[in-house]
């Protein structure tokens, strides 16, 4: 089954269904956009958490990890430049008072009009009032062309810390995580005795006050991000660029995300940052389209120079090899965990013909082992064999999270665990167990059943552990 | 070296020194109270929760996960109480403006003048302010009485989510996770087909605009927990009331916290929450003094009915096996995830005497493996043997966290790596390698030195990942 054969509303009725991911504050009528990651849901994404973390500190040499706070010095924002510009172009509708995103509005207008030639991303506020008078760009809601004027509207989330409600008290809650590992730089630096180049990789909460989030986990004002800020010496920035580049699309390829459903996108001159010297976006084939995934930017010494005009306090390097003092570049491949979650919960969608005679279709989530919420499901053929089913559950529980299911026929149990993406059932039967009275020796095999294949392998219990172990290594 | 011997000066510095833990926001002059973890120190915490989620969930057969998010409907918090009654009483000093909190200055007060008898937590507001005016309580600040009225101030921090900040707009950062698991219980329970007695456990950030927190990370503004609702049936809850309190005792001495610095304080029928049949406070014994560690509560159906009547939306229990429908009780037990990072670096702190005559003193964190940020650092005793050195890291890596260390003496490396708790050191000399120019053989051993013992033993390589895989399980 290829990605345009896939529909959000099946992706999504599954997570609601098995408990991925649930409306937030439901039973209250819910909180615009919010999500909460149910029981299977919570697994899965502490597995991408923990595979992005695997790969980038545990097993690379350059990287370490960081964990800042979410409440950070409001000066951290005046200096990155969020809050005299992380701004979204606000317009409204005089008609039918209805609220757009200005840029979204030409975007949209463009779209269907098959413009291809304007970069939106470009435009000032002025150049988007201009367009959109020029061109009678008219309001989605009540298709009449009368609107106010643009309007700048922070997406900082802002709350005060103290008794007092005062602007010296105003605090903002972090609309990225990177901020964090700039201004941590010298600490890290120094006690880590780290030299130059190295990285320092983050997972955490990022909050933006969206106008229009949407398209399920893919945009929402409460997000997870796993951001790299990898420092290096200037000249070499490029270099460090195309590594990690690579290393983050080797990252998703041993995901068992598939290039097929992959773009990496090069901004061109006219689109990079001013600070930017290179901008890939990694774009996913999501089901409402291609969305951007993972935005990886040489961003060379524009933050540091911005947190030590600031702050006054150096943040530079110096480089004993080359006996030479510098501002690091940065490098930042930036994730985000819950789009990534929802990336790998498309990939791994299939609906796959068992019997077509019988019209029998079962619907299986295709994880990577690493990605699976369940690594194994213990189920015994009868609620008799209970006893012995659990032994070899709280066995394996020792090293993965393994499902326990002992109603419903086992052909049924196959179907549940494959529709949450269970690699492996292990079936306990009467052979495991025996029979004493009636002369049934018991032979102590289970059968374990590939997710995948649906092919049955029978095999001692005290094989077990090895043969899970090397097919769910990673 | 007993708790009485440790300071939190020393325990800070060794934080800040070595990586664990830093001021947030530093170079702009801190916020408050804020602390960033830093490479170490978000290796060490995440092991926690690992530890929490691994006995809690993977290997408790009765327990799930969730991970809800952090703003909620404020219909939630209405329902819970927080909004109402979520308050600290706050007074001020007219003379120095100086502010308190009304309950601390009563406590302190009946500290420094030995009062035994006064329960301060059950006391009203009105009670307060009767008692500091009869006993004459002073300002701490310049020592006059002559106080404001109590003022109840709301610990809740709160913003706004979309355009403007209207009052419709209002949200709150969450002050608990637990409210996330109340709403969720009719959703987790359908979707996990789960029957009573089971449990949620959560792992998040929660947010109290705390007016006087402190003790480093003892009582911080934003603060993680693991917070576990388990939900049974009316009448069986002290039993499992204490199979919890004894289950969070086993996991606590499971990672060597010692019962010489636990007490267990059962609070007695005055103490106890109106809606509390039980309550146990684990505390620990801080360099400070005792402190809360762990709070364990049999709150009943308390949380669930508050929930129902708000919402309006049945929260029930239907027990197939006895048909019959019951609102479930509730046993929460509720652990902070940076109180108990801290207990674990106060109880691994040591200073152990390694030769009088000369004065040698090694600081040694004894973390359980567990928790222990690295599990093994592998040192080349010379740059030359590099190579063979990352070789071995590069496979210890694909299991554990692994540390490289190649400037300074051995002995130097072996104290870097006991200040930081790293239970093994792998250490690869020339006879690893050998030399084919001079004839001498490679053995393909290396040395591996355990941190408490300080005892070294060689063995092969192809034997390292075995040996270290039984002396790191957990
Ligand atoms: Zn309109
Ligand atoms: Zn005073």
């Amino acid at each position: 089954m290829n990605n345009q054969q896939k529909t959000m509303e099946k992706i999504v009725a599954l997570c609601k269904g098995r408990g991925f991911v649930f409306p937030g504050s439901e039973i209250y009528g819910g909180l615009a956009n919010s999500w909460d990651y149910g029981p299977l849901g919570v697994e899965m994404k502490n597995n991408v958490k923990r595979a992005w973390m695997k790969k980038f500190v545990q097993e690379n040499r350059y990287n370490v990890g960081l964990d800042s706070a979410i409440l950070m010095n409001s000066e951290v924002w005046k200096a990155s430049g969020h809050v005299a510009t992380f701004n979204d172009p606000l317009i409204d509708c005089k008609a039918c008072k209805m609220r757009h995103r200005a840029d979204k509005l030409v975007e949209d207008f463009n779209a269907e009009n098959n413009i291809t030639d304007v970069n939106v991303e470009s435009m000032t506020s002025e150049d988007l009032v201009n367009y959109i008078n020029e061109k009678g760009v008219v309001c989605s809601g009540c298709g009449k062309h009368d609107f106010t004027d643009i309007r700048k509207f922070n997406l900082m989330f802002k709350t005060h810390q103290g008794v007092t409600e005062e602007s010296s008290n105003e605090v903002y809650l972090r609309p990225e995580t990177a901020q964090g590992i700039f201004v941590n730089f010298p600490a890290i630096q120094r006690t880590t005795r780290r030299k130059i180049p190295f990285g320092v990789c983050q997972v955490g909460k990022s909050f933006r006050n969206e106008i229009t989030p949407g398209n399920f986990i893919f945009r929402i004002r409460e997000f997870e991000q796993m951001e790299l800020e990898f420092f290096c010496e200037p000249g070499t920035d490029l270099e460090w660029f195309a590594y990690w580049r690579a290393y983050c699309h080797d990252w998703l390829k041993g995901l068992n995300v598939s290039d097929e459903n992959l773009r990496l996108r090069d901004h061109d001159a006219e689109e990079l940052s001013f600070y930017s010297k290179a901008t890939t976006d990694f774009e996913y084939r999501f089901p409402f389209g291609w969305g951007e995934l993972w935005g990886i930017a040489d961003r060379t010494d524009y933050d540091l120079t911005q947190h030590m005009e600031h702050s006054g306090k150096d943040l530079s390097y110096f480089d004993q090899e080359k006996n030479q003092r510098y501002t690091p570049y940065v490098i930042e491949p930036s994730l985000g965990a819950d789009r990534m979650t929802l990336a790998l919960l498309v990939e791994a969608y299939d609906e796959e013909v068992v019997d077509e005679a019988k019209n029998d279709v079962r619907t299986v989530m295709r994880f990577h082992p690493a990605i699976a919420p369940f690594k194994v499901a213990v189920l015994p053929l009868s609620k008799k064999l209970g006893e012995k089913a659990m032994e070899i559950q709280d066995m394996l529980s020792k090293d993965w999270m393994v499902d326990y299911d002992e109603t419903g026929s086992i052909g049924k149990r196959y179907r549940r665990e494959d529709e949450i993406g269970t690699p492996y059932c292990v079936t306990v039967d009467f052979q495991t167990v025996g029979n004493e009275e009636k002369g049934e020796v018991a032979d102590h095999c289970v059968t374990v059943r590939d997710r995948d294949t649906m092919e049955q392998v029978r095999m001692p219990i005290s094989e077990l552990r090895s043969y899970l172990a090397e097919k769910l290594a990673y």
